[in-house]
């Protein structure tokens, strides 16, 4: 899907659709080949005793939810699936450049009928309350879509007001300045190496769009962009990204292939990206610590802006359109507004052709501001032109997630601040590896986060985190 | 391969190893799988009187190619040889950084016992002269080692005689001078597209090692890289990799993923990057088209450089240790080096210890040269550490065809070198799609030519073109 978006010509969408229309397809009867049900149930029958989170049940349970799914899916959708995105994702890059989401919406029009048949037959009842709960199934396990429904009614309003208590409180914010990239590339290495990314065990390379990729602990590849006058985007992107590194780091060597080897869901990846990015990346303490290291790497003129400027610098709020340019406090009002919209989409209950009305009014009621053209609206992400329906709650799952076990490391850990003025990330990274890391897939999401901070997941921390975080950066009292 | 010895961490080399190892044998079973040799046989009689450069001739031919030479290469070699290169690779890696022969040479050893296993069991008698033929099939088929050696025997004295006439005539060079690398890329983008390389149907990305690689024509990419103080680098790298970047995307689009739609050989391959690196790249003509160019975008300081000295810069001769440094006058020495070391390595009459010392006299008979260490000896290349045994005469029948089709090129179109002055390459590249990309594998690397050009493969075209075009450039009479 990267390549295709990012890189590959015109000229290829044919050959990838019909590729990919063809692996899609033989991994469907991959998984549901002959056999493989009674190996299961005879590996099942041998386990005993063996406890619901060891290695050996989660393997088992990962490999029947997979084949227990694939035997609910039809062929013909997975193949019509595969066929759809393919091309559905050239119509949508053309429709957004043109602004024209007249050239999309016949697209989104079959996709959405493709994903309503597959959450539909996907769909379990003791499991699942609706075909989008079924299709989010994907990216986070167990997800409930009337509980992520009253997280966001716990967030909504109190992101809302602290975005208007910071109103017209603006903090001050480094000015564009020129610095060469190769240099900008010395400062963020030396900063992934000094929270702990293991550059023996993998790389930092450029691209147009940030990503990590591990393929195993041994070999995690993350990239950046850099902006020729804006440092800063450097670093929040390779915080993030050494975040997601980081985690595929430390999952266990020896589960390398298997399904307990892997992270717990995509929520609990973007936990450890956004604890990095944002309660490391964009605290009081980092800044100490990186502010001579950007005098070093950047030039003398940097020194002119002290660690505490560039602090505040980092935690400036401004409502953006675009959900990938928004900041901590009003992220997750994006998220917000393509959720309800999505589910109303799959459900049926909202028509193609009014969704550009439905997303600027939305818009209006979260922001306050008026969508200027639907390539700053509902034509901006490309997760409904690749099939992704029920993917946006892991953002904001992974915010909760990062905020809470921060929280409960800084209880246990003492002042991590001050450790990080000190340049000491080691401990924070200790405590996530033996919390989170090292537990692979053996633990779902929500068990992970409640065996690590002995609570469910909630959105107390994050609040808490953000009011005083963000207060303090503004001089609100 | 290419990532492996690119960009891979240190720590991803023992899980990569079994990964590739599981491929080589599962591709391996999977052309040896069962009622195989009925569909074969059953579509060969369907075939009637189809001509034997038939689309489904050749399909037919290339797949029971195949299918007949994984028959006889046993599963254990498979396996033992995927491993061996992963392991060796890195070993060489190594030992090349640290010019340590001995730590590579146990590596060589084994691959070179797994090389001369695979030949063995690969040759059948009526084809192949030895072992060695049997493996170069691989790279070029129907190659012929005593052919070969005869082309080289024309070869080498013809280019050490003209070595010798150059000595003492240097050319005027141009100097190293800054050039931003966006600048840099913009003119080789702009060089790419002159010449016909379609960026609907491609792209042009950065890259240490450049490489072309096409998975479709319809999406064909190609890499450079930068030297931000020798823009001729760069234009001599995209010539050639567009050179393959056109032969990709002149296959014929219906026959994507068949084997007749694939290239005849490596060979015909570099016989088309040659043609436009060297027969068109360094052409007086074309630097007469290109100079301005270069001052548009690279700045008004390289207007203190015309076309003529432009031209004559790129025809420099210097011998060098290094085999990818080399000069289109000095290259196949370097081929010829190999070829003889490695025949002798494979048959088992040159020790894996004797390789340095046999290296060394070769390289001085043949460039008059004392090789200083072994990372400019016999440690340079990758190819042995990566299993590739008879692969190096690729590079010279590419030499070959590309001056024997160009001599045809040039008789059948008139004076190309003007044509090239005034921006005119299209000529040249229909000629190319007519007589040589269309047919895809229907035809082999050396019916190609004799097809096109009327002749037998030769030696005279290139020592003509190479004399004459050499002689010209360094005021030789």
């Amino acid at each position: 899907m990267w390549d295709q978006e990012v890189m590959m010509p015109a000229g290829g969408v044919e050959q990838r659709a019909a590729e990919l229309e063809l692996l899609a397809v033989l991994e469907h009867r991959r998984t549901l080949g002959d056999g493989i049900d009674e190996l299961l149930d005879r590996a099942t029958g041998e386990l005993g005793d063996r406890s619901p989170d060891s290695p050996e049940r989660a393997d088992l349970r990962e490999w029947g939810r997979e084949r227990e799914r694939a035997s609910r899916l039809p062929e013909h959708l997975v193949a019509e699936r595969a066929r759809l995105e393919s091309h559905a994702q050239s119509a949508w890059s053309r429709a957004r450049a043109a602004n024209d989401f007249a050239g999309f919406a016949p697209w989104l029009d079959r996709l959405l009928a493709n994903a309503r048949s597959r959450g539909e037959a996907l769909r379990v009842d003791a499991r699942h309350a609706d075909a989008w709960e079924a299709l989010a199934e994907d990216y986070e396990p167990g997800l409930s879509a009337q509980r992520f429904s009253e997280l966001l009614d716990e967030l909504v309003p109190r992101q809302r007001a602290l975005l208007a208590e910071l109103r017209g409180r603006p903090v001050p914010r480094l000015p564009r300045m020129p610095a060469a990239t190769d240099r900008q590339e010395a400062l963020v290495r030396a900063l992934s190496v000094a929270i702990g990314f293991d550059f023996d065990r993998g790389r930092l390379d450029r691209s147009t769009h940030p990503f990590c990729s591990g393929t195993h602990p041994g070999d995690v590849r993350i990239t950046t962009r850099f902006d020729p006058e804006w440092f800063p985007e450097a670093v929040s992107t390779v915080l993030h990204e050494s975040g997601h590194g980081l985690y595929e780091q430390g999952l266990p060597q020896e589960a390398a292939g298997r399904p307990w080897g892997k992270a717990a869901s995509l929520g609990a990846h973007e936990g450890q990206s956004r604890l990095w990015e944002n309660h490391v990346g964009r605290s009081r303490g980092f800044w100490s610590f990186a502010q001579p290291l950007v005098v070093e790497h950047l030039g003398l003129e940097f020194a002119a802006f002290d660690a505490e400027t560039m602090w505040r610098s980092q935690c400036a709020v401004e409502p953006s359109f675009i959900r990938v340019d928004a900041d901590e406090v009003t992220y997750d009002l994006h998220v917000a507004l393509r959720f309800r919209i999505e589910r109303d989409l799959v459900a049926g209950n909202l028509a193609v052709s009014d969704l550009p009305e439905r997303w600027n009014h939305d818009f209006r009621e979260l922001f306050d501001l008026e969508v200027p053209d639907d390539r700053r609206g509902c034509l901006q992400d490309v997760h409904w032109a690749a099939g992704l329906f029920g993917y946006f709650p892991t953002y904001t799952l992974g915010n909760l997630q990062a905020a809470q076990l921060y929280a409960e490391a800084y209880r246990e850990l003492g002042d991590l601040d001050a450790a990080f003025a000190a340049g000491e990330f080691r401990p924070l990274l200790a405590w996530l590896r033996r919390r989170v890391h090292a537990f692979g897939a053996r633990l779902s999401a929500a068990e992970l986060v409640r065996h690590a901070t002995g609570r469910e997941l909630g959105t107390a921390a994050f609040l808490d985190s953000l009011e005083a975080r963000y207060r303090a950066a503004h001089d609100v009292n």
